[in-house]
């Protein structure tokens, strides 16, 4: 098949530190590829994938310097691009949260999918679902539908991941064992609970995580003050490489 | 003329505090609305005007208390609806900086003006433009149109204001002459400069203005350092019947 994927411009495919998103859409991409597929990967410029690459934009844009970027201006070029070649597919599975891709494929929804990575419980999002013909959806687990439930869901895929990247260290060279947080301390992730949780195991929590300009006064006013660099200790937002590692050696991950 | 004005959904019509953009669009409406024409505004739900209202959502997105928006869903949301009522209007003003109703009126352009009243300066901003049919802008400065200098500008319309709603206080009642800063405390408005600018000229400073959610950091790693309640002192976010007094006791308005 002749099947297009578009992903969202804030990090590259596969991401080069944080990107949730970005990481699952490289990991499909590369097996349907692998199938035999003719992919085509809509993503920034700095991406790499043994699909047929079409840049959305130069770079992914949280870690494009240039302080003055557009994240809507910079998706919308994308997609008329999507939607100037979309003869050439026969299927483009969109991985964007928030419709934006909607008023451009109101004429053939039929022809895409959408799989929203997201948390699907804001306020406007069923409202304008409803606008729109009833794109075709993918739900990444049965309970994030519920902020959508009239949606046209066709199914519910688990995010994979390939089976060899990560493998535990049953013997920890570490001098005491600690329990992993990793991803980005934003509200939503609560961090503030894994903090809870290892004070009162009475382990050691080591912080992996992005802080993100919308988390940063989060961050501030929640995170920060229990940071401790002893028992709680913030190590940054580590790289790809660095992940397999981190938790191998993690006594256990904390996603509360 | 039946002429639509579609607002952000940022801020009420007019809004109730910080809000430039939409208070600009409540004059314009109100103006032209006294002229004779026929105007239907898209706006939040809790706008208010003499034209016909039709909103886009119930009520503005920043002061809306619930914690989990989409301010993209929510614009796509209202122009949809502006769409499908587009066959109502001679003319659909759009006072969107982003692009985002290019994508819904691509087959109309002719029948719109598009009023972008912020920076032009994004780096995504110019190629998306180029992505779309030539729409009609107006802007708002001349130096406003540098960033996108090549677009289909019909003229350059200042910020108006109903003449008398703004009046100084030639004496005043205050112990000790101040400056004035109004609107917002992003890195953009250079609130630091006011600052210096007052702490050279040995007067006292007041800061009447919004810190939105984007802002908190500058104004954590900034401007709040800077704040010392006597020489500069930071008022607070201030409403619309308390501006005139605001400004009009005040030595001066920095706006640097």
């Amino acid at each position: 098949m002749r099947i297009a994927h578009v992903a969202p411009l804030y990090e590259s495919v596969p991401p080069k530190l944080y990107g949730g998103t970005e990481r699952i859409v490289s990991y499909l991409t590369e097996a349907l590829v692998a199938l035999g597929h003719e992919v085509t990967l809509f993503a920034s410029g700095d991406s790499r994938t043994s699909a047929r690459l079409v840049p959305g934009r130069e770079c992914a844009l949280r870690l494009d310097p240039r302080p003055k970027k557009s994240e809507i201006a910079a998706h919308l070029a994308m997609l008329a691009e999507v939607r100037e070649r979309a003869h050439e597919f026969d299927l483009i599975h969109f991985h964007l949260s928030h419709f934006l891709h909607f008023s451009f494929f109101a004429d053939m929804a039929g022809r895409t999918v959408t799989t929203p990575h997201g948390r699907l419980d804001y306020v406007d999002l069923a409202p304008t679902y409803r606008r729109f013909p009833r794109f075709p959806m993918v739900s990444i687990s049965r309970s994030q539908r519920a902020g959508l439930a009239e949606a046209n869901w066709l199914a519910t895929i688990h995010h994979g991941l390939p089976i060899d990247i990560y493998r535990p260290a049953f013997e920890t060279t570490e001098e005491e064992p600690y329990l992993a947080f990793l991803g980005r301390l934003s509200r939503d992730k609560r961090p503030d609970r894994a903090i809870e949780i290892a004070r009162r195991s009475g382990l050691k929590l080591k912080l992996a995580a992005k802080i993100g300009d919308d988390d940063r006064a989060y961050f501030h006013d929640v995170v920060e003050p229990l940071i401790d660099g002893d028992r709680v200790d913030y190590v940054g937002e580590i790289a790809e490489d660095e992940k397999a590692e981190f938790l191998g050696k993690a006594a256990g991950l904390l996603f509360p």
